[in-house]
């Protein structure tokens, strides 16, 4: 077979590295500094951990959590690696623009990396959606985007919150519901011609225990993403989200295999939908961290979103290619989705349920009841205009072939037959 | 060829499981809460670093150890998660009772999250001799005996060392022993029919990087597994705790590798042999922990459990099959049990040592025996009569086939041709 | 096939093995003990955290590194774990010969572990070169030697820098230039009969994501590896050091993948050149850490680092191997050489930058460069000696065959068909 040649990579790709990265090093020259006089009040001892916890979640859980395509494992981890470096440079800039208005300089310090980090992590959810249907030229410029709106997204909440006097919420933790972005992106570019379905999605042996290792490091250290932006002066509140997102990701597993055998028609399990389904009560729980108190409530939480996650994963999936053509490669509506929503309306409840002004309570329901509009409106509008355009063809050349797995861009290793 | 279906997954597995959680759930609500108060002077500033290095030996070093098994890799994976998920939680509340006893409420904070993942590494331990020969409607079961049992063997030590008013032990350090309780569950369960032999125990290139994956993550993060409940008051004794299982730990590697190649019969060394002794260094000082005070001590308790346990695997493990009929798939005699009666005389010599008065000394001794009596003891029969419990149909269904591997319980990956 | 019998294994190695290993017992036992009284003073809350990520560096980094090659998986990683074992033993006795000068015992605590595991990675690095071209009784051997090196150049350049009253190196850090020790050790070993070639430089689908893996974790950890051995009594430089590495890692890794496509000839990225490379950012920010202060000095370092070693790979690797028949087997010369050397310059043009006293900046330079010289030389004229010693038979016996790859070594798994 000759050589599906990618013309793009070079045409396309490198220029646009090369000069994203010259532009980051010029405006880190001229407008960011090391904040070093926060350093000691700040932080208390295991921030450096947790910081270590949500890089691993970030570089090595996302990317192997890809390898389950058995065309795309080193387009799987080696693009996100590229998508990840690139994201973590531009979030630093877009979340120090409040500093650099007040001070003319925008602050580094770990807490920004962890920051960024997390950003970061919502736009990997959300080209989760398009894996092996972009080339890398898309998926490294999808990230820029995707920050943007995270960015727009919640500069408007806490625009609301605080013309609303209400307390703030933790906007970050809205990270999985802009993964409803990657839908309406995946809408928009691949509604006709998708009678393939799943022929891409063919997963191996080998590729799946990769993909297995990237899932349960994200599982095991989702305690570590939850917790790291608590505020440090709380240690009671800091332990609570651990404990309980420990507990909700301890009876998601439980729950999502339970109900995974009970759906599946020959009774069995599927390790990828296994894998969508355990970090669902981790989501969840995150979402609605700053509202849940009791060990049980963390548990009942993560006990539902894994179910919801796993009907989700086998019915909805066939249901969203079908009926609306949109394909979505990793499951982003059912891990991260549908568990967001949960947790959203969870934290809803939850803090209705505690609160005892009653007119708070109800100023409290409508503008977290706008938070979820604003954050949904920008997610899907965004996710279109992306996917306008990204159909531009600008972003390939016309001797590009439609295949979009390792085979395309990755020297392949010459085959040795092992003796 | 047909696909061979397990009925007992659908109509065994999936209620257990909802069962178990929902009543968790129901428990967790009425009688556990987040001890906040202790937060702050028990816990100084590694212990979350720790913490999660003992979360990854428990999730991903048990669970990618099994993968060597050809035929049992997503079993090895998948199953260890959800049984671990399980025992966890169980672990927490039965490790709580006391505190319910004299509060009411069991209090849930950073260190019974820690002792809950300790206990059921002892769980996990245990079933490593079954792997392969059980169905996951038993493995799920297998720990909460498992941990009922673990749970009344520290309180019977407990017991007796206030009665003699010696030194407490670190009952939990005991858990490598308690993997003797897998030898006897095995031997009842599959006394008959071993002619197979070690035909499921063929391993293949990838698997064998995977499984190594895991060792060298268990054996890397040993240290903290260690020394995570030393009591932190005592930066001293933790520091003594964490070099010299490091010591002992690459002693103990040393020696593995050079014994393994001496008794080897063509004189090779064997990727499954060396996963299973390169940890004995380790189990053997964490047993022994409060007792080895010089790095010299920690480096010869490794160094003699590396090669016992290298001479385990080579002889012991067959002589077990065709004297007794016992197989024991991960080798768990060699790995836990031998390492663990090693550290425990290395702790009985060197208190012995240690000790000026000849009167107090005795006392030790003997209540050091009959701490291993208890522990031996309870761990063979619970064996036994966990054996008997399991041969019951309850847990399977009789058109169950015999067979036991990833082709039974997975929807088996369509197996791709890579071009 | 009949088996590739090596019957040095079991004649050279193990005997080998076991001597060193009783060896350091002894010596541990007289000149050994632990330094309990400067635990509470000297390390701050992360010093525990950062500890673990190099030990994956060394332990699990440069040993799945070594997996791209699809004939020595096995060997790659577990002979990583013999010699680093054996290596970070010998280490802690070689940097604590000074304090056994002065006081009769050398010290152990958490930071002579760090720097024992540094110390060991310098050997792991320079062994890269001869990876699948040596037995193991040479691979263990060389780290014995490597370490006598390391230790000479680092008091060799001490001697000099307290002779000129200059400001001390963190001269650890020049571990990277001590890998040009391996290149002259591959030049004297191979020099005839490379017609081979690349033929033992294979790689497979599975092997290039395992060795991806050890990858990203050294890329993750890179931060706390630069990190660990700043003085915790300045937390500013702790974190320049950090938000430094991560920033220097995160362009270096989009600048390799840019220069690798335009360099490559059908245009298509490597995962072994991406390897290779994307650590460059981090070797050259480590070099340099000391004088570097500002974020984008950071970046503009990782930067270039990484195009140098991305145009090494391409490049530098055929011509050495071309013109100097000196076969570098994991790109030791562009990924640690080039980039130590880049970091080397960038350090002394910073320090000259910021002097603002003209003769103290002349006796910097001079000084500078007298160090790399010591370095460069003791490395060069080691590897040559240390090449020639290897040569030597006792090393192998007669028997041996002359193929060093998981054959020869490892009692080989049963290629069992996966049905």
């Amino acid at each position: 077979m000759a050589p599906q040649y990618a013309p793009s990579l070079r045409s396309r790709l490198a220029p646009l590295l090369l000069l994203l990265q010259t532009g980051f090093i010029v405006v880190f020259a001229f407008y960011v500094d090391i904040e070093t006089h926060s350093f000691n009040t700040d932080l208390t001892s295991n921030f450096y951990a947790e910081f270590q916890d949500v890089h691993v979640i970030v570089f090595l859980g996302f990317g192997f959590l890809s390898t389950f395509l058995i065309r795309y494992g080193f387009s799987g981890v080696g693009f996100n690696l590229l998508v990840a470096a690139t994201a973590t440079q531009w979030a630093i800039l877009l979340n120090g623009l409040e500093s650099w208005y007040h001070r003319g300089k925008i602050s580094l310090n770990l807490r920004s990396l962890v920051v960024a980090d997390m950003c970061t992590a919502s736009a990997l959810i959300s080209i989760g959606t398009v894996l092996g249907k972009t080339n890398p030229v898309q998926l490294t410029a999808l990230p820029c985007w995707s920050l943007l709106r995270v960015r727009s997204a919640v500069c408007a909440n806490t625009f609301l919150h605080r013309a609303a006097k209400v307390q703030l919420l933790n906007s970050i933790m809205q990270l999985h519901i802009f993964g409803l972005f990657g839908l309406a992106l995946t809408w928009v570019l691949y509604r006709r011609g998708s009678e393939q379905r799943f022929e891409k999605e063919k997963s191996g042996y080998e590729s799946g225990l990769f993909s297995m290792m990237g899932s349960v490091f994200m599982w095991m250290f989702w305690p570590s993403f939850n917790s790291v932006l608590v505020d440090e002066r709380t240690p009671e509140r800091h332990l609570e989200v651990v404990c309980g997102t420990y507990l909700a990701l301890a009876a998601g597993a439980v729950a999502a295999a339970a109900v995974a055998v009970l759906l599946n028609p020959e009774g069995k399990l599927s390790l990828v939908q296994l894998q969508s389904c355990i970090q669902a009560g981790g989501v969840a729980v995150g979402v609605s961290a700053s509202a849940v108190h009791q060990p049980w409530e963390a548990m009942t939480i993560g006990f539902s979103a894994a179910v919801l996650s796993a009907v989700g994963v086998q019915y909805l999936k066939v249901h969203m290619l079908l009926a609306h053509q949109c394909q979505d490669t990793r499951n982003v509506l059912s891990t991260h989705g549908i568990p967001g929503l949960l947790g959203w309306t969870a934290h809803l409840l939850l803090q209705l349920w505690d609160s005892e002004d009653h007119t708070m309570a109800i100023r409290f329901a409508v503008f977290h009841l706008c938070t979820l509009f604003v954050t949904l409106t920008l997610s899907l509008l965004m996710g279109i205009i992306t996917g306008i355009l990204l159909k531009w063809n600008f972003w390939r050349t016309p001797q590009d072939k439609k295949c979009f797995d390792d085979q395309a861009f990755w020297e392949f290793p010459h085959l040795a037959v092992r003796k």
